[in-house]
């Protein structure tokens, strides 16, 4: 396991309310990965009755910015994208994976798949990411 | 103002819990187009203490769903993709607009503005949807 | 081998004056997926002196045609996307891996890797296909 | 007219063999900005008889990389997508038009629409860039 890594992202969760909220478990988290978990609720419903398109798109969301700062230095999101491929109902159990694609000095692209616990794909997610020089200040 | 169109949004927004929670107010409504507003709160923010990506892309998705879903067919989102441009801070009231790009019998594309009631950019959101033939059945 | 999907695509590269320009040759491919290979030559680069963005785009697109095509029934590219991650120069051989991501009855979603023989990725493509309901008819 | 901007773009379409195979002119150039123009000739169509998705794609990324470099410091591309909306044919002429989105000092997007003659939409480019610190080199 990576010390600062898990140093960084406790130290982000612990002020990210919106992730609080959704109730996003870290499963995992290193340098450029991480898997994360949740379990969608009545209030994260549509008007059809199923997984807003935001829930899916928050949890990889929160995934690579995660999977991105774990290296230390400020990561900032620059572009995302989300195909939503099966519906995610009230009461299923989701998982994020995010996996590093491309890493340079300055930018970085992350694939975040989203799928149920019994392995059905329910959204792919990409995201490209602006690495700053500024360092992560973690607290005693 | 096209009644149907309302009809149909009023629908949506009645069971769709999350863009309840998120407090989304519709401003105005046309098969195509829509007007959103909303309220950034403490419960929305990220590890870094602004506004989470994931509440501009679902305030934005629901514009999606209300301007595409307006003309009366089942639409269902394909592919979106959100480009993040200055941070949404704690208090801030933010609007999403959406365009209609082009259209076609099966498929069309939206382009979703979210900016500051100052009139700051925030966001730039695209999305294309999946034009169902089934028709939205409206309560009496 | 599959010899439908072979005849599908050979009969679509006959007439794609394109990918012949380009000097696009088949390494395989299957319903679903493909493997084409091509040389950048001098008439293909940019103001920089390398590759022109187009031409990774180009061997990705068709890739994606034939590989969401070799099902039988004529596929339409919706929506994609490509990420440039490290230049490829006059003379390099370049590849281009088409995946199937997702397929329901009327959308697909295919990602495509670009490599050089080298193995160094190149760029990552992303595209969604409208699956129609009209079949590729063969020449006898 | 901006005479710098005009230098830069016409010293990378100097060496730029691609859109120079393409047939690209450069109708109007200006910093974030740019206007081009070509024909759709037989040996740019694909296998279903239209213009392949990659010739509106590299008239777009042509647009993108002036636009973006016509202040004078190198820019890059880091992620582009593309919509096709209607079928080019050969004799076409098409233009594409690129706008600025959004800049800020390290990354810009813009925004480039690709249309024929008669004003019919034909395809919405999208494009984020990476700006350098290292500036144009221009010949005396």
């Amino acid at each position: 396991m990576n010390k600062k890594t898990e140093d960084i992202v406790n130290g982000m969760m612990d002020v990210d309310f919106f992730s609080q909220w959704l109730g996003i478990e870290v499963i995992n988290v290193a340098p450029g990965t991480c898997l994360l978990k949740m379990t969608v609720r009545k209030d994260m419903l549509n008007g059809f009755g199923i997984a807003h398109g935001g829930i899916a798109y928050s949890l990889a969301d929160s995934a690579l910015a995660f999977a991105s700062n774990g290296y230390g230095q400020i990561s900032l999101s620059i572009e995302t994208s989300i195909a939503h491929f099966n519906k995610i109902t009230e009461g299923e159990v989701i998982l994020a994976e995010a996996m590093e694609i491309h890493r340079s000095s300055k930018i970085a692209k992350y694939s975040v798949e989203i799928f149920s616990l019994a392995g059905e794909k329910k959204a792919l997610f990409s995201g490209t990411v602006y690495r700053t020089q500024k360092a992560h200040e973690l607290k005693k």
